[in-house]
């Protein structure tokens, strides 16, 4: 196992911790309201303590209405020897989320308006919900369904729809400044691994980092349901957020051990942007840079007019960019501890870069002399000069207007090795310590 | 025959009826001043009312004056058997423009030197003019030329060069703001086709169209001669112009049927530079982009310094720039109806482009809940996205720093397609009708 | 030999006077202080004035302190035999730069700790200094130093370290305005040509041409030690500096005949740089352009943080990337006449665009009238527009925002072929002549 360079987090156990979490959350049941958050949110409450927020339906948030909670006990479809053909037990995907209550006999061909299958991968289960249209369906493999004989077929949906609430989770760190960085990630999904189980548990070890040790920056950590449960939080606490939100990250996807991705923010071009692509640069240069028209998370609703948070959002197999998104294939073999691992130490590595990042101002004019400080080597040969090379490059760019990230830019070094040189130049008195804090 | 994308123009006869008004106009003799412009423009006013003005010689217009007026109603050269060797009356480009009267006689020898033609291609009769420097002379074919044989030979130019007009045309279709468009073209060339009668047969029907429904620019179409004829009405319109021009083409050698060209502004940075490039990029993705360095026509006054009109020139095959170019090879071969109609849908759809310019603005913080206005399917499954994915893009750039070419740009589609969404997002009330007026 | 051009520099010697005086100045031992350098400015002049500055020991100079100056008589080792192995008289290389007195018997195990050789340059002495720390040392051929046999040496090295100045030179010439063009060099290396002596001569020879015409701008050229000197003489003139001067070049490793190289201010943004890549793009298009990140000589200074004068570096075959560089193999046989004769070209065409720079603008609206006033061919024919393109692209850049290197750049003409257009504008009346002054 590695560990976060230069800043010392032990990760050697993070990985089976978070794979070992979503283990456990993965049989339940999740869609965007119900019990099946609220047994989510309780589990991730025994790792941080999360603030939990229930917000009644038909609660007015920005464009939308907060839905009816929908609740499931039990859903299959028997066959005339009553032989169950499709079973929500034994994977809670067959069920579209959201089906109404429904109990009745239908020949095959009724039934087959309700299924959804894809023929191009005839062994999976899709995922299908239907949120806003009253509806019920089953979701089935292609191959299963092809084997469906003609005759009477009984469907049964334990299903509840009624006035209730929407539940999410919140967890503010304080930190030294009122300045926040926000991370969200969300809960509603059912049994599927990388979209999304892997948000959550990484969201839930991250934090439990974060929360570890002082930090300059206050963290706003939340777990919503996708959308509506982002557009919910937005809309009670979107004042605060602008006025205090400097970077933030959405994490979705992040369990595969595929490539690295990232989605920008609206323009590119804030704090967030800035961060993620240099920490992804210099620890993965193959990294996938995707166009905000390739969004397809809460960065819509964190990113988009009027709210222009700073967010972006950072992957491994990107939601859409993968054979097994949203699907049954989308399981617990799909997702590792390296993988998680792997985006765990992006995510830490880019908080690191938040925190120390400084705007270093040498404090004397033309180059200091480093021999008096023991910084350089007195003796001046023909290739001395590439000992400290770095160092005078730091120096070069330290001019007040740049922050550690445009100076690794400009000079072509990870941040994570200016540190140790910024340490040292602090300790000679070249630059002030207050800089640094 | 196509029609213009989205706002249904009817070019079903535009093709033809331009080509005809341009066989009809190829005889005429024009020059910068004289009685050609003015049949041309009295035919041209039978389509759309022209303003016909006339600046009298001697007047003072920036950096020139007014030169004398040009007329001729014959010309020729003959030889020692009295045949015609050369004649006006056949093509009037054999006759260099703004030649002073002469009858005599003269040696092959002397004749020489007041003969022009081109050895590269020898069976071209060359265009020449010599507005600024008393002269007279013939143009002929160079295989013609190398055929002359020694002796006398009679040349006469039945012209006049008297203190008379300038002669130009000017056409208002007043919109309703003050904010203008503004179109011009050239009337001065002798019997050429591409360059130029494409120009003025263009613009006479453009115009039509133009006042042929209300409209939100004002729009001013001048016919000038070329450079003087610029420079004069410059000369006295500058300040209206500067004022309330926010766009500009200038329209010369639009006839062809090969590539389309753009020449910028003079730093290609102005309105009519976005609008004719996202035309161009999307309907015409080939286009030969040139430089201001290689400007040769009224641009060069439009975007001259102090005068910084937003006018670009589009052309098909652009002058210099085509073998045929200041030869009698630009006849009425060389342009066809199909290339005359297709720079007139270039040319409307950049104003319709214009006219249709708005910046929309998002009326909602998040994304808008689509389901609700019918706008979204509600059963979310695997590719469901892909429907809708345009109108949220077009709303996520909906912030109102972008016009609609500036989302175009950004989201990959034409402006055209943005339309019905955007009409579609107007009923539903998610953008302002008043944005869009 | 050459003439810069346009401007009627007669450089048909100058390249073999500034050899000459390489070859004089070259048996002289440099280093950051001592008599070495009083001899290399008492030589330089007389050719130009210097005005000689002593600053003493332990004057505090921005970070750093002047340190004590260093004289040596003689230095050698001999063997058992008392033959001289190593003898400073024979090149002054072989001394370590500021070694301590001492007059020792050694043996080839302790002598080896003080010497210094190149394995991978079997035959080239290296140049080693120790200017910070308290060290005495012998730079050898390592072939020579494979050759030394066990026994016993006698070193001697007859110098002194004690209280007493650095020195340096300045030089500085008055033109019309306070704005000042700065050069900068530097005095203190032994015996070594490209690096560095092609420095020193060629800026007296430029500095002997500056002053032998009236100059708009005021030039201060300084021969300083490298680093400490250039650090020294900051710090005495940095407000003044700061004020006045526009534009600076330092001057090292200008004397091989082989690539021109450039080295950019710290953002490649300043005066300096747009002044030495119009005239490198136009003269050596083929040159080398370094990043900031390659500095290593006194850009250093002037460059640094809080001193950020606009200074690029022109060099040929630049410090750190010639193989000789730092050895005896950078020798009078590296630098020739004609290399230094191409520098000192590339100078004082920098010189000659600065002093020539203005910010033209057209006196009427529109295209002049070019025919009046004789700079148009009156007969347009179809190719006659070429040779006034030049004229008119000039004019149509003349806005007032442009200099004439703005102008260069966009229509790709070299700045020394404007000089005549715009002469001939000026005398037109289409130019003000005081723009030009």
């Amino acid at each position: 196992m590695t560990t976060v360079a230069g800043r010392g987090v032990d990760n050697s156990s993070v990985g089976q911790d978070m794979y070992q979490l979503m283990v456990d959350l993965f049989p339940i049941c999740r869609s965007i309201t119900g019990n099946g958050v609220r047994e989510t949110l309780a589990r991730i409450s025994q790792h941080v303590t999360l603030e939990i927020h229930e917000v009644p339906s038909g609660t007015k948030v920005f464009d939308w209405e907060v839905p009816q909670e929908w609740n499931v006990w039990d859903a299959f479809i028997l066959d005339e020897e009553g032989k169950k053909v499709v079973d929500f037990r034994e994977n809670n995907l067959h069920l579209v989320g959201y089906s109404i209550p429904i109990d009745e006999c239908v020949t095959l061909t009724d039934l087959q308006a309700h299924l959804h299958s894809l023929p191009e991968q005839p062994d999976a289960i899709p995922y299908v919900t239907s949120y806003y249209r009253e509806y019920w369906g089953f979701c089935i493999s292609h191959s299963k369904r092809e084997g469906l004989r003609e005759g009477k077929y009984r469907v049964l949906i334990d299903s509840e729809l009624k006035n209730g609430h929407l539940t999410y989770g919140e967890y503010i760190i304080q930190g030294k400044t009122r300045q926040e960085v926000f991370l969200s990630t969300y809960i509603c999904h059912p049994s599927m691994a990388n979209n999304e189980l892997s948000g959550p548990v990484l969201a839930t070890f991250l934090a439990k980092w974060i929360a570890s040790a002082p930090r300059k920056y206050t963290y706003r950590i939340v777990f919503v349901p996708e959308t509506i449960g982002s557009i919910t939080y937005l809309s009670k606490n979107l004042d605060v957020m602008r006025n205090n939100v400097i970077c933030g990250f959405n994490i979705s996807c992040v369990g595969t051990d595929r490539e690295y991705s990232y989605v920008p923010s609206r323009y590119g071009n804030t704090f967030a942007d800035k961060v993620a692509l240099n920490v992804l640069k210099f620890k993965h240069p193959e990294f996938v840079r995707y166009s905000f028209l390739d969004r397809g998370s809460d960065e819509r609703q964190y990113c988009s007019p009027g709210v222009d948070l700073p967010v972006v959002t950072l992957c491994r197999s990107k939601y859409g960019a993968y054979p097994e998104y949203h699907t049954s294939l989308d399981n617990l073999d799909l997702v590792t501890p390296q993988g998680l691992t792997g985006s765990y130490e992006l995510l830490a590595e880019c908080i690191q870069l938040l925190e120390g990042n400084i705007k270093p101002r040498i404090r004397c004019y033309g180059e200091p002399q480093l021999g008096k400080r023991g910084l350089y080597p007195e003796l001046s040969a023909k290739n001395s000069g590439a000992s400290v090379r770095d160092m005078m490059n730091l120096i070069a760019y330290a001019d007040g207007s740049n922050d550690l990230i445009d100076i690794s830019n400009t000079i072509g070094m990870p941040v994570w090795e200016l540190y140790p040189i910024v340490d040292r130049l602090v300790r000679a008195g070249l630059f002030l310590n207050s800089d640094c804090e």
